[in-house]
């Protein structure tokens, strides 16, 4: 996706070099087809690693009504040693109960015989609308389509096959220099939200042909999560289906070893990647025309946290940043609810580097000069409480107008 | 108001009678007048007990981030006794600081002084705008004109003093037959929204003329204020300003004693009430076209609660509403999401008593016809988790295009 590394907020470190996005690292072939579950559009995905070592590592939803793709993963897959993905848009195969299980087994089985690899190293994800039956029909068929597609240039076709109202295909890769060689990192994602008027969910598919032990992926995928997919909201909403998958095939031949340089330069580049995914999907969020960044400073993580989401979160902070309002008030009031319950916390608040308020009221600040710099595209909160060496931030989209058309539009 | 009784949601107890809105309980006065801070309307409101052994109770907003007038009434009123309560519209008095402690002061000193009765004895209230100090001179040339318009009939004036971006003024009173005799409950309330788009809030004034002691008061109210004002959310905004009073003049001569029949029938009647005024700041919620409730039975009553708030406070849910949408993967998917890091929970969702999810998925349901029932003015949810004997409910608003439009217009 180009302009992944545009935003202020995300830079790519000087030993990386962005690369043509539909690129794949070595060692994966994929594809994408219409298998019928859309009415229009690629609807089936594969992505398969043809190097038996290939190591892995995922992340799931922490909802309480995982859908059966989910739970499939958890309960029937190696998730440290996967070979292949399979993925369908349209139908997020969530709420629909045992059946639901029999078909997401349906799938991986289909997609193990297609990439000739164990069902168990086979895991699936879906996104789409809840509660609905998945076509079998349509995804067997599809299945069989795929199986004569499966190419190392498949990674266009296959960003394309995740999509539900995204307006366009996430994805990129980066060329890394570490000191023992070069490697590829290719990511492909999809998300308009953390959740889409069709429970679309958020997904990401990560490869690099790095050799690493898995638990190696798993270290740098949870740390580069937790900095990524963890710090965006678009509408506060947790998904039933959010799944994220790092494989790494070794095909470059470049081993990154634990806690070695070259393990701590991939990092930096997949954080930086997965930044920039990350961003990408609430610039792209159900309506979105601004986005904005609260940076929370107190004496205790907790808190900085809970003042974070709950600034991000806010339809009154969201609806000020769509009409370009510096209206720090909200911030204020949502920074008190989320700490309800306590002493009163004094709170100092920066819109751009303005200070809005001090810890005793509002500050002397220009109002026009404020009001041009929130109307840029990316606006950048700062709220200071007493104490210090906690920090959080989150990264949200506004509230539009678009957002309500969307989403009261979208069934009937 | 007109119509306050007219939910399904809410029944007047037959004992009760619903007398003219306006009309103030025995032994108060009231007044209303413009003093300017807002730029045309009614601005500033007194409501004094002429009645020395005047008993109160009064709740407020639980946030760290709590305003001025807030802080005043809790550090310097004798909140058991309060004979009298000022309250203005237009500016909140919030995040103003040090100087906006005195003036909220100071607007006590005044009213102290118009009505005549102890510093200590008097409440303070404000809302409107955040972050803006009050206009000092503009508050005492009013409390000049109030002193002589403090009069019986004043309720009217009094309870459109207090509207911000309210459609009309939220009133009602009640006569109630007790077994000692008749009293008169009175109310006024403003609200458009938990949180105005000018950090409006939620306020209620309650008076009475059946005698009570103060512990009555109190726990007649807290109880009360649990099943009303606590239970319905527009967009789940805590205000830096709510706040609700509850003066018992004692001016009938009807004592209502201790965990008597008669506080039993006055209870039942101020619940029917303050739901009532509830209700309708909701169905006033901005931009709000329709309202819900969600009913939440589980075996944990935590559970339930955090389930309830969740569904109602989720934008998706929120706009399915708006759209006449009965899309009950998004009930629960937040419900999914209240409960997240735990085990997966099965689920049962009831949409005005059509059973649309069982806890295998997808119930066989007549959508034509649940699409219908969701299109009227009222929409009741319930959630059926495993366990027994924990119930929640929430009332709440649609998230319309109105609400994105009022709350990005607002300062600029």
């Amino acid at each position: 996706m180009s302009g992944l590394f545009d935003s202020r907020w995300v830079d790519l470190p000087s030993h990386a070099t962005e690369i043509e996005p539909t690129t794949l690292a070595a060692g994966f072939r994929a594809a994408g087809v219409h298998c019928g579950i859309k009415s229009e559009g690629l609807d089936l995905g594969l992505i398969v690693s043809d190097e038996a070592e290939t190591t892995s590592a995922a992340r799931f939803t922490t909802t309480a009504a995982p859908a059966p793709p989910v739970i499939v993963c958890k309960t029937h897959a190696k998730l440290d040693r996967l070979r292949a993905v399979v993925v369908n848009s349209g139908n997020a195969n969530a709420a629909t109960g045992g059946r639901g299980r029999d078909n997401a087994i349906h799938m991986v089985g289909a997609a193990s015989l297609v990439s000739g690899v164990g069902e168990e190293l086979v895991a699936v994800a879906s996104t789409g609308v809840i509660g609905v039956q998945l076509p079998q029909s349509d995804i067997s068929r599809g299945m069989a389509q795929i199986s004569s597609q499966l190419r190392s240039d498949g990674g266009d076709d296959f960003s394309r096959s995740i999509l539900t109202t995204d307006n366009g295909p996430k994805r990129a890769a980066v060329k890394v220099q570490l000191p023992s060689g070069d490697v590829t990192i290719s990511a492909q994602a999809k998300g308009a939200g953390m959740m889409q008027p069709n429970h679309a969910t958020m997904l990401c598919f990560i490869q690099t042909d790095a050799a690493m032990t898995a638990e190696t992926c798993d270290l740098l995928l949870g740390v580069c999560v937790r900095r990524s997919f963890d710090r965006v909201t678009v509408d506060g909403q947790l998904s039933t289906n959010d799944s994220v998958f790092l494989q790494a095939s070794g095909a470059s031949g470049v081993n990154v070893a634990f806690e070695s340089e070259d393990e701590l330069r991939l990092g930096e580049a997949l954080d930086s990647l997965l930044r920039g995914l990350a961003i990408a999907i609430i610039r792209d969020g159900e309506g979105a025309r601004r986005i904005g960044r609260i940076i929370v400073r107190c004496g205790d993580q907790l808190q900085a946290e809970t003042v974070a989401r709950a600034v991000a979160n806010s339809p009154l902070v969201k609806t000020a940043l769509y009409g370009g309002d510096p209206n720090w008030g909200r911030i204020v009031q949502a920074a008190g609810m989320a700490l309800a319950g306590g002493e009163p916390v004094p709170m100092a608040v920066e819109i751009e580097g303005v200070e809005v308020a001090h810890f005793g009221g509002a500050a002397d600040y220009d109002e026009a000069e404020l009001a041009k710099l929130v109307a840029a595209s990316e606006v950048e909160y700062i709220v200071t409480m007493p104490g210090e060496g906690a920090e959080a931030e989150v990264y949200f989209s506004d509230l539009s107008h678009e957002y309500v058309e969307i989403n009261s539009a979208y069934r009937t």
